[in-house]
């Protein structure tokens, strides 16, 4: 039963995580951001940076991993979302 | 220590929830989300769904508010973005 449980957590983790690529790979290839809001980005962004303090004080590897990578994926949307906000 | 640890992580469960409010609001308001991903939020909405059976079988409370939350915001994401598919 433990298993079960924690096998749901790991997708749970894989999917959150993985499911920003797609929209990196979009966003990167059309640069079309705008419908993408800044706002959300500014924020998220902060809320994973916090969640990867979070695992380093907790000293959880799986939270570390998972948040390192959408810390990253979530940070280049930012990127991308503020360089087409300064073009415009 | 533990408190302040605990601050962090409630502070990053709280923004990570709460950045979607301005996203939903700016895509529900302009019903432009040419720049957002279906692939992203068909994946994410089914990660959150995910964290949601993981915090009841958990009971875990906070876990269960939070992707409660989210799991109604990133879906409004997922309606809009089927509805402007299918207009399209």
């Amino acid at each position: 039963m433990f298993d079960f449980v924690s096998a749901i957590g790991g997708l749970a983790a894989i999917l959150t995580t993985v499911s920003f690529v797609p929209q990196v790979i979009q966003s990167y290839r059309t640069r079309d951001l705008s419908g993408v809001s800044l706002t959300m980005y500014s924020i998220f962004t902060t809320g994973i940076g916090l969640w990867l303090v979070y695992g380093v004080f907790k000293q959880d590897w799986p939270l570390i991993l998972a948040n390192s990578i959408t810390f990253c994926l979530a940070g280049t949307m930012l990127f991308l979302k503020i360089q087409q906000s300064i073009k415009k």
